[in-house]
């Protein structure tokens, strides 16, 4: 009943073999070996274009060379308040971005709500130096609340983007989560939608640590190969990461382990909707889910060997949670089992 | 007959084994997990004292984020001038120092020379302001060159940088390899010869992706979790580094790779020591070698299925290669067998 | 009727006369003169202690190196969400602290709510490195609002500060304006109650450009001379800033032009207050007023020569100017007079 | 007879008596007066086309910011060994481009070996991602060792930089003496030549504290006002610098300054030339002159009265100074008169 994050569980047994199936013979190094090629193919078919694709080390890499790679001077990004640019990669993307501004925009469930966003924008006119200059906006798909923006969520977005001159990155943390959640292809999540840029993870789905980040135009891409070198994010051995991206592409393996992870958080969402002891915070689309429940009961849940984080209520709904109660977080993964669910609904009562 | 590079090879098998033995279950992560605790421990005897680790993705991470940790405003940092901080890393050290400057040194076969140090030290005096401030020393070990600086040489470099008030960091990109060659232990190579910080090597030596920061003296690593964390260097499933250092050190496998590599080096310089169509750079104490031959010769060495890099002279000795020569670098890894060795030297002739 | 800016003043008499008068001769340069010498023993003075001083050419300049001197790696600021150095400085303290972030706080009239600021700093618990770490509390004294933190607001915010140690930042753009509305000592103002650094502006307050940096404990500067330096804030002919301040402590002038730019904009208080035609957005303390008028009004007094901001309602008060009203900006300085007082206050009607 | 710096006279009479005219009335703040416009206009004339021109403090921050505006991820620019920018800026230029590395060149007299710098170049080929990338080539005009370029000069460098698509910055702190040496205009000594962009001093040429930016391009300019205002280096009463340089302007003051400078040093080249007592390092172009006498004799001048810095030989002569002697740097300014130099030669002998 391990719940605390996507990133508790290990590699999937199918990324571990290719792994090992990859560690004998030679290949040349710094992405430059046929096995890197063959992944970089891979990405050109899925979003059914040529894009420019750079493997990185972690997801706050990704998200910090997106930036990094649109950076305007006194350059200010509008994130959701509580996406993990923001909140949890202790300033790696300011900091790449020589001290490019991260500006929070407000909206229920995890998502910006445009009009929000547009005020935001405003904030800084063109022509005054002093406030600094909008540089990109970057939304964050699946949501850290566990919600997925709609098509016509992101082209909201998207518009914005395009009035104002802005790149849209996405962080795509989990972005099979999502992909599986709305049934869309990666081309339609994104380019279709108006996305520039996208990190796209592979770590919390399964992998030991896959990231990429993708440019859609590679035009913009251009100064990214430096970009990504003087991060100290070209790895020699990088087989390392495309024999891990080889497997999780094949046979749609990626597709796969995104919709039992879901599938786990629904069965979950299910029980937590039946139990009289517990009700949402807000509807589950992927793989975390809220559940609100009284606080002697989050202690005996983690008694009876429930792992999980207790979660802050969001910044748009703070009296969410009331005196006495604790929200949990629970997030699933390819290794969360039926069993693992219903043990903890039946622990839920 | 590949010797192009040690990190063209890929994991040794009880490297990937461990990998693939750690893939299963569920692991706190970010560094948490009991894993990452043993190793760090490990970490602590090889050094003989309790040191403070940080599990990092590239050298270059390590490097950089070694001189990030002992930065000074104005900050000059002086390494040799091949080295691999100021000619391989694309200005990472720079630019996670916030614009601290490397200073390059020069002397014979890779190692700073102590008085020309002591020269370049000598151009940023106290209280001149516009020049900037010393900041650090870094040497290589192994150098880029393939040679070792003996403890002599280290203690030299060490009690100028303890006049100056300077700390010592070592890029062990290639640490076993001399540490085999000098027949010492880490903490004779490293603490006894007033070495502050290491950065700990071991992709190179047969691991995927392995690299350490090791500050001897905990003290200096108060901001450290900050700075490589902001540098996108916390790896979330952290144990599939921690899993590669277990099995690294496990009944000393690391020192028997290392010597394994400089043994297949030792039996190259043999080889070209004996041929007519060959002769040495310089000698080779580790396990890269720099032979210089006529240059048709490099050619058919190639036809003949050898694979390395042509080499520039070194900027001691600019005139060591003649007109109508090739110098060669060839690099031994884990994956170097003797009949490589053999077929190269029997190609040489 | 000019109340832009008190920065579309010139210079003062005794300040140009002073630059005149030490045109002339030699001097040793950047900040190594005579009269830096005894500029800097003035300063020592007036905050009756030993200080380090540093002279800069901006405000921005002074808050940027400010936060730098007590940088850490992801490290977070707190400021009022109108204050200068997150509204006005293009991003200049986030870029010269190598992306260290502002969080603003929320506090009516241009103050920081103390129970806010605990709110914000507990966002960022210490062992959460994902979050990154506080690093510096930084107040506007006088605030962008006119108005004034008092002792006790000061030693609130103070006390916030040493709990959590963090140095305690004063942004004085208008540190005259506020030591006269408060009748305090600098010492008063500041060591007293708990300030550590201190932007001491004198060019809002009639000189042409002279900002000083000011550590009241020396011993945080050790690094400041090398972080101007290498700021681009280390003035060759240094004497042009350090004869301003000559001029600008003779015989209390400060004092004398900050007391008569608040009491011109006392005078405007009390036209608007005995006017029918407009209301005070809230109570003025300095030299900066925000009246509310009908926008009509507005469009006239610019026809009648008044020149002023418009200002948009404070994030605390978003519904404090109703539609089809305007709320302007008016500023005095040591150029106003009670003539363009009078004119506008009749002109509002 | 004080020859240490031309930073060390104050303002030329003009200058100081027109800071003084413009000190009262107001004008708009920020670069946006009437008076920045006209001087903005001198420029366009002096150039002989539309430039974009941007004031700044110091002549280290228009050198910075001039690196900053053709930034390059990894990039290298390169100068002169001996240069401002590598030598006395504390890693300004550096800091401000977020690492960027200055590589130095070697060359006679403090200016570039057309050779050297291509060999320095070709160190970073494109397509090795790992050494960085080429982003500007920075020459100083007059140079650090009192000589000028003349223009074949910098056109074999400019050609250089067009043939590797790199931009080429003029350090122009003594721009003004360059220009006179050669008897050019400005146009002729920078546009027509290739130069791109122009740090156009005026400090040491007479003003109290007047830099300009210039692109003689003004599309390389788009982020440069973002650029200036983030770098702290946006100055709220601007006009304190535009009247400087009104005055600088007017009637070809500062050509006729210039001139007189280095009629000074002509005049002290002439009086060492003829003395037994010392020699000359190298012929003096500008307003810089090196003479070199036995160390007792640098001792005695200094009893008379004589001050000046002692210097270092150059790297390109390392034995141009013997044992016993001693260097000396002579700058002579508008403050320099006939009767110090002649008392100077007369304590010569």
């Amino acid at each position: 009943m391990i719940f605390t994050s996507d990133n508790w569980a290990g590699a999937h047994p199918a990324i571990a073999a290719s792994l090992n199936a990859h560690a004998t013979g030679y290949a040349s190094a710094y992405g430059t070996s046929e096995i890197d090629r063959t992944v970089e193919e891979r990405f050109n078919e899925i979003f059914g274009r040529e894009v420019a694709v750079f493997f990185v080390g972690t997801g706050t890499a990704a998200n910090s060379l997106a930036l990094s790679a649109v950076n305007r001077p006194g350059g200010v990004s509008f994130c959701h308040s509580e996406a993990h640019v923001i909140a949890d990669e202790c300033g790696a993307p300011e900091f790449f971005s020589q001290g490019a501004r991260l500006a929070s925009v407000e909206g229920a469930e995890g998502k910006m709500d445009p009009s929000r966003l547009e005020a935001e924008i405003a904030r800084y006119p063109k022509e005054f130096v002093h406030g600094g200059q909008p540089m990109a906006i970057t939304l964050t798909q699946a949501t850290e609340a566990g919600t997925v923006y709609n098509p016509d969520e992101i082209r909201a977005i998207s518009k914005i983007a395009k009035a104002h001159g802005l790149p849209l990155h996405m962080d795509g943390a989990r972005f099979a989560n999502a992909l599986v959640a709305l049934d869309l292809t990666p081309e339609a999540m994104t380019v279709d939608l108006g996305v520039d840029i996208v990190s796209f993870g592979a770590t919390k789905n399964g992998c030991w640590c896959a990231e990429a980040l993708v440019f859609l135009d590679p035009a913009m891409a251009t100064q990214a190969p430096f970009i990504r070198k003087r991060a100290a994010q070209l790895f020699s051995k990088s087989r390392f990461i495309s024999a891990q991206f080889d497997a999780y592409f094949e046979n749609d393996l990626w597709l796969e382990i995104a919709r039992h992870s879901n599938r786990m958080a629904a069965r979950l969402q299910q029980g937590i909707l039946a139990s009289p002891n517990a009700r949402l915070g807000w509807h589950c689309d992927a793989n975390e889910i809220f559940p609100i429940v009284a606080s002697p009961l989050a202690e005996t849940l983690t008694e009876k060997g429930a792992m999980f984080y207790e979660w802050h209520p969001p910044r748009s709904h703070p009296n969410l949670v009331k005196e006495g109660e604790t929200m949990l977080r629970l997030v699933t993964s390819f290794a969360t089992t039926e069993d693992d669910v219903d043990r903890f609904v039946e622990a839920l009562g």
